[in-house]
This record gives C-alpha cells, structure tokens and sequence, in this order.
C-alpha cells in the first residue's frame, strides 16, 4: 500500500457489487442515504484529532458500511480507493 | 447478527404497524415530526465519541421510539435495518 | 407510564385550556413565541449528555412551561404525549 | 410568584413607558437594536447550564436592561412577564 | 454613572469627529468594516463567561477602537452611550 | 505607536507593491484567495481568548503573509494599518 | 525556503501532471472533490491551535494528498506554492 492516512482517516476499497451480494448485504433504493460496503486497506494513527484523542477502532480486511457520500476519491496504480475519516464508518461487517 | 456498529451507534429493526398497535403507541398524523418504534438488534461500544465519553444506555431488545428520519438503512439477509446513534433514541416503551 | 426518556428528556403532557385557565396562566396571543403549560409524567436520568453532566432540576408531577414548537408528539393509550429535553423547560408553575 | 425559572433564566417584568423616564433611562428610535427596562421578579438558580457554571449575577428587583427581541413572555394572573436568560440581560440600572 | 454592565460587557462613549481628530486617527472611507472610536465609562466585573474566565484588559478611561456594527445604544440622562463585549473592542488608542 | 491591541490582536502596515516585488513575494491574479504582505508594528499580550491560551508567535518588525479581507483598516497620523488577530496571519517572511 | 508558516500550517509545492504519473497516483474525473499531489517545503511549529495542542505529522520532502481547494496561493522567486492547514492534508504517498 503506498497511501499512509494522517490522523483518524482511513483508506477504503469499494466492494463490487457481486462481492455486496456474497456477503448479503442488499442496499435499499429508497431515497434516504445508501451506505456502500467496503474493505479498510490503510488506517491512520488516530491520535489526538482536533484536540480529541481518537482511538482507532477499524484495521486493515475489515469490511465496513460507509456513507458513498463521505470521503475523497483517489486512484492509485489503476485501483480506485476512498480517503475517509473513522467517524465516517458506520459498522464493520462480521 | 453480522453488523456490528461501531462507537455510539446501535442497529434497530423497525417494527411493524399491527406489532406498534399491540404495544399501545399511536404515532398521531400530525405535522410535527413523529418517532417510530423499534427493537434494537445490535449496539456499539460506546466509548470516546468525538471526544466525549458516551455509555450505551440501550441494549439488544430494548423496544425504542426514534425519529424515522434520522439513522441509515440497510437491507441484510433479505431484512431491512437501520443503523442510528444512541442520542437519536427517544425512548425505551417498557 | 409506558415510556422511559433517556438523557434529559422528559415526557410531559399538555394541560387543556381550561386547566391552564385554573392555574392562572394565560398565554398571549402576541407575535412571538408562547409557551405552553405541562404535566411532567416521566423524567429520564440525566447524566452526561453530549459528554456534558446534566442533572435533572424536574421531577414527575411538575407543572411546567415549555414552547409548543420544541418535542416529539406520542400517542399511548389514547393520550397524546410530548418528548422534550429538560433544556426546553422555561419554568416550574407553583 | 408563581413561576420558578430553570437554570440560567429570570422571569423580568417590563417597566412602563413613565418609569423608564423617571430612571434616565430614554431609549433611542435608531434602527439599531434597542433594549428595554425591566424589574426581576424571579431568578433561576444557576448551576451547570450546557455544562458549564452559570453563577446568577441579578436579583430579584434589580432594574435590567435587555434585549426587547429575547425571551418568551407569559401573562400571569393578569399581568405579563417575560422569560429570559441572565446573559440576554445587558446591565443593571442603579 | 449609572449603568452597571453585566459579565464581560462595558459601556463606551462614542468620540465625537472633532476628538477624533484630535487624537489622530482618521477613519477611512473605505468599504470594509471601520472601526469608531469611543471612551470608556463603564466595566463589567468580567468572571466566567459562556464557561470561560474572561479577565478584563480595559479599564475606565480609556480610549478604545470599536466596530460600529458591534453594541447596543442606549441613552441615559440624555447622553447615548454603548454597551458592547470586550471582545469587540479592537484596540486601546494611547 | 499609538495603538495598543487587545488580546491576539496585531497592527500590522501593508507593504506597498515595490517592496513586495524586492522581498520576491508576487502574488498571482488567480481566483483564489491572494495574502498581502505586510509589516507588524504592535502585537497584543495574547493570553487566554475565548477562554483559550494564545501565545504569540510573531514579533514587531516580522514582514508577514495574510489575507486581504481579514482585519479591520484603521488610518493614524495619516498612515494606513490594518488590525488582525495573530490566526489570520498565514506566515512570516523570513 | 523564505516562508515560515505559523502554528499548524505547511507550505507545499504541487506536483506536476508528469510527476503525477510517475508515482503512480492518477486522478479520477468524477463529479466527486479530487486531491492533489504535492511535496511538503516548510512546516509550521505546530503547538496550540484553536486551543489545542497540535503535533505535525509531516516533514519537508513527505509528498502529500490534499484537497485542491483548500489553502491559499503564493508566487516566490517565480515558483508558486499553497499554504495549507495540515489537517487539509488527508495523507502521505509513501
């Protein structure tokens, strides 16, 4: 992995669509927000994150739910990844 | 259960109308905002959330009041979730 | 009582007209926000709130005023109830 | 008095337009906010307010100036007052 | 004087153009925010304020640079006078 | 020096187009947000603000970076300055 | 380097489409906030910001990921830069 996330972020990879249904999750149609399934690659130190100690409590091969409307997108060696804060995740996927 | 919220949010299930007449609440049509009723099927840590400490006060199979529009839905195993935090919780109907 | 707020909050119910006649509060019909009287019929266990102590100044029984536009509206049992924060309390009526 | 405020808020009566003369006190027709001279009737006891100590400064019968634009009033066997917080409140007339 | 400001407030006298003058500052007539200049009259105690301790750095007496927009006027004895916060005084003209 | 300002303040003189172009600073027309550069001639005590520790980190003499809509424009002995607070100024031009 | 930045802000010089390249990172043209690469040339002292103890996480020479609409543009001996706040930055690329 060549990102290193500062503070509470975290790097994310998007699970196709296939993988969502494999592991049963159907996210809804409705029109209130869809969180996407996702798998964690890279996470900051946490640390003290606008002067408040932030533990992290996520590591890499988790598979977590996030809003699709949170984060930055990057792409990196033809892989596409999400930057997110850990506030962001709404649960990990067990 | 295959979520597992994380910090101060929990995972409720919607209950259905005939099973809200059971328990005695009528959710009035008004234009105010009305809560509906659920049963919780998974709660986070709890912990330090942005930076305060937070204790779970609810627990898996507490039947609550909570704002039908706050929280994200999910759909697992063909059922359909919602995942909210703690303090969107009104109240737990006994 | 079927309802258990948590937090702060507390459920009260609205006193008709004529009781708050009775009581000697009358509200005016001014352009600016007017306050309604309550009954206090359940009062949640304070403690921190929002990484805040909150302690409960409230107890069940209480006559109080509160604005009309703050709380949730529940109907239990044929009566209609209103969840508010202890924050949206004016007053204690003697 | 039979209103006891909760936490940081006064229950103020509004001076007449004569008695604001007799004090000196000659509010200006500008198109900037203009406060308004009042008697306390009744103060709040102070204490932790959004979790932080609120010491009460004012009491009952001090002359105050305040905003006309804050507070929610209520008429009270007859007569109306205002509910306010003590730091709407801008001085003591003395 | 008769007006005793509360918390971190202070009354100030605006300077007339002439004493402006004197003193050397001119304002400019620019379009961005000018500042007035005003003489103080009277100071609050200071203390906690909003939670915070706030220790008073003017003193009666002292000419001081203000924002027009920021302050209440009142007028007293025939006199107008300002009742601002501390924290919008910009500066002490010596 | 006439002016003494309040708190994390600073008076600051703006550095005329000549000697911006001497020191090597050129600011470019884009749309974004352009500092100016300017010279310090009065800094504040600094101190507790908003409740909050503020050290000083900049100096009389120190030709600083920042941007042109902050502060408050004053004119003085025919001179033009500009009062900012030090967490406006972006950096010291060394 | 003739800029020193103050508190948590770093200068940094972006880099080119080419260099973009070469260390593998391509940026997607979604509708969705894109970063930018570039390389850290001057870091702040860090310490109290906002009343909050901050430690930098980057050096001079780290190459970072940030939002290219946040900082602000400076032009130097015919080189431009952009001073940002390090909490802009959202990682390094090792």
């Amino acid at each position: 992995m060549k990102i290193r996330p500062l503070g509470d972020r975290v790097v994310i990879k998007r699970l196709e669509a296939e993988e969502t249904t494999k592991s049963g999750i159907v996210l809804p149609g409705s029109a209130k927000e869809r969180p996407q399934e996702a798998e964690i690659v890279a996470v900051g130190p946490g640390g003290v994150i606008d002067g408040k100690e932030v533990k992290m409590e996520v590591k890499v091969g988790d598979k977590v739910l996030f809003s699709k409307y949170s984060g930055t997108e990057v792409k990196m060696d033809g892989e596409e990844y999400t930057i997110i804060r850990q506030n962001d995740i709404l649960a990990v996927v067990e």
